[in-house]
This record gives C-alpha cells, structure tokens and sequence, in this order.
C-alpha cells in the first residue's frame, strides 16, 4: 500500500482538480479554495484511503470521499477561527479565512465547503452502495450529533455555560470525524460488521491519542512548526488533557491509547502496515 | 390532494418529532429548535409533498424529506441573519438566532441544522433510490452552486465588490431551493425526465415570482404581517425588482411568470389543483 506522503499528494491532487472544475462566483469559490490549498496534514483523508486500499485498490469513488472528508473538516476549521467562535488570526501558518476573506465570505465559504462535500458524496451514492453507506458514516461523524455539538460543547464549556468533560468534548469534536474517516474506508473495502467493529475501536482510541498529543504540543510545541498560536489553552485558562493528567500523565495516556489502536487493528488480519505507522507517528508529532 | 394547510401542518408535526427523539446536548439543540419552531411560510417542503403526492400518497420517506428541506431554509436564514452578514435582529417576528443564543451558537446551530438535513436525507437514501435522487436535487440547490453563492453574490454586490444582476443573485438564492422542493418531490412520484423538466420550467417561474413578491412586500407590505422589518432594501440601497422596473412593472413580471409557471403545470396532465392554489396564492401574498 502506498505510504502517507503518496496518498497525501493524490489527495491535494484531487483537491485541486476538483476546484479547476467548479463554476461558480469567484468570490466564493477563492475564499472556499483559500483554506483548502494552505496545507494540512491531511490525516483524514489519508486515513479513509490507507482503509479504502485494504482488500485491493481503492477506488476513485474513494479518493472523492477523501476530498470530501477534508472539505468538511476545512469548514470546521474556518469557523472555529470565527471572532465570535474561538478568534484565531492563523491557521496553518497563514491568515485565518476571515482575516484575507472577511467575516461574511468565511461564513459562507464554510457554508460552501460542507454542501460540496455532500454533493460530490451524494452524486457518487446514486449507484454505488458502498458509497452511499460510506457518506452516512462521514455524516453522521461531521453533523449535529458529532462534530458540531463538539463544538458547542466545547465553546459552551470554556465560557462556562455548561460543564462537559474533556472526554466528552474531544470524542465529538475531533474524535467523531477521524473515526468517519476510518469507517468509510472501510466500507469501501466491504468490510463485514465485525471488522466495521475493530476499525470503530481502533478510531475511537487513536482519535484520543490524536487529542492528547494537540494538547501537548500546545503547551510545549513551537508556533513556527504548528503554525497556530500555541499557549492558548493556558490563555483561555481552558481544561486540557494536560491540565487534567499532568504534562507525564497525558503522555502515559497517549501511548495507552495507542496500544489500544493497534490491538484492534491486529484483529483485522490484513496487512495494515502503513496504518500502524500512522498511528505510532501520532506520537511523534511535532505539529 | 391534501391542501396547503394539511400539509403545513403535517412538516410542523414531523419537525416536532424529529427534534423530540435528538439525543444531543441541550443547547446547541434549543439553538437549533428555536428558529424551527418559531414558524414560516414552510412553502418548501409544502411544495415537496404537494409534487411528491401526483402520483399517489406521499411517503414517509416523502415527508421526512420535506422536513429537511425546511431545516435547510431555516439554516441559510440563520447564517443570514448574522451581524457579519445581513445583521437582522427580527425574524418572523421573533429575535434573531444571534440575539437570542449569541453569535457563537447561531452558527453552530446553522451548521447543526444543514448537517441533520443530510444526515436524514441519508440514512433514508440506503435502501431507496428515489430518496438518493431527491437527495441530490436538494443539495445542488442548497449548495455551493445554488443557495451559498446566490448569498455570496448577493453581499458581493451589496457592498460593492462585484455586480452581479438580480435576476442571477435571486435565481441561486431563493429560486434554487424552492427548485429542488419542486424536483425532490417530483422523485418521489418516479416523474419521467420529460415530466422532470416540466416541473423544473415551473419551479424556475415560480422562484422569479416569489422573489419579485418579496421586493414588492419589502416596499408596501407591513413590519407586523412579514415578522421582519420593511424598507431594509431602500435602506441598503439594494437593488431589487422593484429599483429596476418599478412597482407596477414587478406587478406585471411576477405576473407574467405565474402564467409561464402555470402553463408548464397543465403539462404535467395530472391533477395539480392544490399546486395551481398555491401558484396563483403568490400573488396575493401579504407575508
């Protein structure tokens, strides 16, 4: 199976011929191209692919849904920088959408980038069943019961109006897209319903890894490397991983996560290499 | 057929039972119930189940249908009516989203109410494929193509950054949604193409019909009756039907495009009864 760097490139690749073909008002479509084409570790994507490609190659019907899965995560990014949601000024080293687009553009270019990604799921599902299940699993992770809530929680939390736990919190807004992306993939390698259940474990647990190891590098990451301000959870005097567990705790945490992922990626039975090396470089990020 | 008020109240009902069985945290759920249940015309997904019944009864299916397309209406008012975009505090008669929930939580509860939408469109697009057809209709018309860039063009050109005519804004911004009702519901009476095409004539007449009535209603109609504030347009200096043909000139368009729409109506050669009301209803309109 090809490696991460590979699947990246054909990710960016889709995503760019995706937007050659758009017609539709320049302004919008810029201010939708703008976050998409400023980089990414496109994890998501990849993720969906690398269990896309695990009985055999995946197909373009995949390699759409993995354009699509970073669209909506790229939508949540542009407004979660709102001012009035968490005022980020950058992202990914760049001007946050807003900052270059201003406020109404960026609200609309979200707006934009989550109707796409259902559309292109939407047209590939009219003939293709995997895709069709493959859509729901996306949606189910990025809508109101996933990401979004996530989201209010967490904004509802900070400012407390209400009290989630960090859990509670991360498994909805981050959690929930990553184990999409799993998920999908996986029904494009027409997995049975146990196996659905080994990828569903081994993406609740590396979607944790993932959370803690963000709340790491915000505390002892570089802006440079991350290319967002770091330090801002201790600013918003907000509940982390590591305000919870200490900086060692979190750590221990991550990597108990991690063993966990890769016990139920064992029960798959494939040659799931590149998924292992993924999930073992979570805790190596550096951004 | 049952009439518009049947039907009205048969969305309203269902929208009560969706929300009713939401397992999701309260207050990104009363955001998003809010700008449900304070009312609206529900002239959308009325218009669905009237198309969806030529053919026989609606389906269940059919009216859970009908309930997202009016989510999807209510998500782009929402969105509109932020400070950041048209800065409304009335809707229907009733405090904005933002003025209620905070800004923060009115785009979450936009973004909630898009992605439930989905979510419903898709779960019942598994195992039937007039619902994944009904599902593309809508989300072409809601989407980056449809709705968001008629919004986009709209305050593009509202401020001066572009200008795009009005017959083009009001086609994507109101005339595509009120299309996709109109064809959604046309799936689920398994219209041919020929008769699909019929409808599509119909609902781009009627779209330009209701958007000139909105201009129209804007100039003469009352605070009290619209739930919104009037004039906002002379304010804005916005140019609107009524700016460019003057009122008895927009009188004889919005006229003379219930005529085209009625035409392409008759030849359906169904009985359209309660859809004709509705047509010749515009007209009339005072809210």
């Amino acid at each position: 199976m090809a490696d991460f760097d590979a699947l990246k490139e054909k990710v960016e690749n889709k995503l760019v011929s995706v937007f050659e073909n758009l017609t539709m008002p320049a302004e919008i479509k810029d201010a939708m191209y703008y976050s998409i084409s400023i980089g990414g570790k496109r994890i998501r994507p990849v993720l969906l692919l690398m269990f896309a490609s695990l009985n055999g190659a995946y197909s373009e019907t995949a390699l759409d849904f993995a354009a699509a899965i970073e669209m909506i995560h790229t939508y949540s990014l542009i407004h979660d920088d709102l001012p009035a949601m968490d005022n980020d000024d950058l992202r990914r080293g760049k001007p946050s959408n807003h900052k270059v687009f201003g406020e109404a553009m960026a609200i609309l270019a979200g707006d934009g980038l989550l109707s796409l990604a259902v559309q292109i799921m939407a047209q590939r599902s009219i003939h293709d069943h995997e895709a069709i299940l493959a859509m729901n699993d996306i949606i189910e992770g990025a809508g109101a019961f996933g990401m979004v809530s996530g989201q209010a929680m967490d904004i509802m939390t900070e400012r407390a109006q209400a009290g989630y736990s960090i859990e509670c919190i991360d498994k909805a807004k981050t959690g929930a897209l990553i184990k999409a992306a799993c998920l999908a993939g996986a029904r494009f390698s027409s997995f049975s319903d146990e196996e659905i259940g080994f990828v569903s474990d081994f993406a609740d647990n590396l979607g944790i890894a993932f959370q803690i190891t963000d709340d790491i590098l915000d505390v002892i990451g570089s802006t440079e490397l991350l290319g967002k301000n770091t330090g801002s959870d201790e600013k918003n005097e907000k509940e982390t991983y590591v305000t919870y567990y200490g900086l060692s705790g979190a750590q221990k945490k991550a990597e108990e996560s991690i063993d966990k992922a890769l016990y139920s990626l064992s029960l798959l039975n494939k040659n799931t290499d590149t998924i292992k090396q993924l999930t073992l470089d979570v805790l190596k990020r550096n951004h």
